[in-house]
């Protein structure tokens, strides 16, 4: 039961994709408040047939809200997460500003539900390219340790946010008029190109974005010593994130057997038909729930049968951010 | 020295490279043929300053032809590459019917150059991803063996041939002006998407791609024991190939020695610039010799020190293609 739900950057790519969700999965709090800047106040967003206005977030916008998804970057989340729970409400936050803190459970539905039994009023929600391999390892890790992941990233815009998104698609139009080209949200030109992650890299070589896979992922396995090496990389993609991933389980497992766990696991789809060379692909997976696993098989650079190698994809909008605080919050109010 | 040089294919991507390549080099045989089916008869191609007109490819080609690059598809190549050993000529092919032939070298020059003391005519150019992964990491491998390496990649339009770069622009502007989506060349829209290497799969899982990662680089590094999983990526960009790669050593290594041995490593270039955040883009590789690698870093996952993850990306019209087939007439020749 929901009374009151703030959207917390209401106009952003997440904040309109968590607009859309709540609506699809028949979500109806009594009174919805959706925030943003005051410059975006005032703009006009549908909410289940209606048109809500999006109104400024201020100091006093969570009187009398019992929850609030934060999607407007970690800045504003350290600046109003505290002030959304003085208010009372319980704070689903989709910035990385809390994930890591030890009284913050960071929840991944299909993963470790149980941890959102213990909370100080904030719930955060993993990085997408986190969340999407979680789901996919997931119920393989959980019959079968997986000792160690080595994993490749192809992100797509939308986890830039909306004005990235728009960028690809205006600079990728200048591009083919053979017009100058201006990288703006992206420091490079993302028309035709891709790119190392551009979050800042730390002194062991690794970017926030692969360091967040790394302990994010430890952190929701309740798995310290899961051993992952990954690379992050940008392409010209729009809306969906796809990974390459290479296993190494604790005992030999066989591909059939990683096909059939997987047939089987919450919000995961088996897209793997050889005969019909259909895998998963961005452009499928983009307005999907499900993450999409295929090219399943046994990996032949480990003979001992340990090694497993998969691709994935899954809407970085969706159960990259979206609908992962959406399922979040079904859990809390349930 | 060169009296007469044919180049097979002259009008595809490869072919042109091939041409624009030997002017550069300052490579001026005698006489050169640009051959190619009936249907391109006539185009006229510039080499080094003159429009040279091309021949159909024929029985009688290869007449008084010594070195014919053959750059046609692997059919092309099995009903001509003999037709022109048998008129005197040495062929270096870059397709891929013979290079797993037992007596056919197959070569990148800065690794087995030694390999073409002896062959039968025939050499082979090995496909565009081994080669640029394979300059990047058989320096290393001199010098610390790699026991197995896990690869994805990023692949351009490019190595589907000039109609499938054609392809990726105009099925782009397509989906940018809300036009059908018509997939032609590939089997799968390439516009804003990413798809599993479009060759066959074999009964182990593997794509034709992937399994010529594998099996090249054994025959390359005379390594027949190197352990490599490896999965094939199309990615939206339109001509070089990028590829994620970590690697396991047979002793520990450092990022730092791994920089200095790829400093003065033939065909490399280090972009590896953590302060101005400048790593290998495809952008940047695009019309380049060298290949570009960055983002070297320890592998946290390998905590004995034996990991290294690292990023290529190498032109694959140029290095991973026409240059690799020049380089290797230059040696042939010299």
């Amino acid at each position: 039961m929901i009374n009151h739900l703030a959207i917390v950057g209401a106009t952003g790519a997440v904040g309109r994709e968590a607009c859309d969700i709540l609506t699809g999965r028949g979500i109806e709090p009594e009174r919805i408040s959706l925030l943003a800047s005051s410059r975006s106040a005032g703009t006009l967003i549908p909410v289940g047939g209606t048109d809500l206005p999006v109104l400024e977030l201020a100091e006093d916008s969570f009187a009398g809200v019992d929850y609030a998804i934060f999607s407007a970057g970690g800045d504003r989340s350290k600046q109003y997460a505290s002030v959304a729970t003085a208010a009372g409400a319980v704070v689903i936050d989709n910035s990385s500003a809390f994930r890591m803190d030890r009284d913050v459970p960071l929840v991944v539905p299909e993963v470790n539900p149980g941890d959102l039994a213990v909370h100080n009023g904030i719930i955060a929600n993993p990085n997408c390219s986190t969340i999407i391999m979680n789901v996919a390892v997931w119920p393989l890790h959980k019959v079968n340790r997986v000792e160690r992941m080595v994993i490749s990233t192809y992100q797509a815009a939308s986890g830039a946010g909306a004005a990235a998104m728009e960028e690809l698609r205006s600079q990728t139009g200048d591009y083919l008029a053979d017009r100058p080209i201006k990288p703006g949200v992206f420091p490079s030109q993302c028309a035709f190109n891709l790119f190392s992650h551009n979050t800042p890299i730390g002194p062991d070589g690794y970017n926030t974005e692969e360091r967040k896979m790394i302990d994010e992922t430890r952190k929701i396995f309740h798995d310290p010593a899961i051993a992952i090496g990954v690379t992050c990389v940008r392409v010209p993609v729009l809306r969906a994130h796809s990974e390459s991933i290479n296993l190494t389980f604790e005992k030999p497992i066989t591909a059939g057997e990683v096909r059939d766990i997987l047939a089987s696991a919450p919000g995961v789809e088996v897209v793997d038909d050889v005969e019909a060379r259909r895998f998963p692909m961005p452009i499928d997976a983009s307005g999907r729930d499900d993450c999409m696993v295929g090219r399943i098989r046994q990996d032949v650079s480990q003979p001992d049968g340990r090694g497993i190698e998969l691709f994935v994809c899954g809407d970085q909008l969706r159960k990259g951010a979206a609908l992962n605080a959406i399922q979040i919050l079904e859990l809390l109010a349930s």
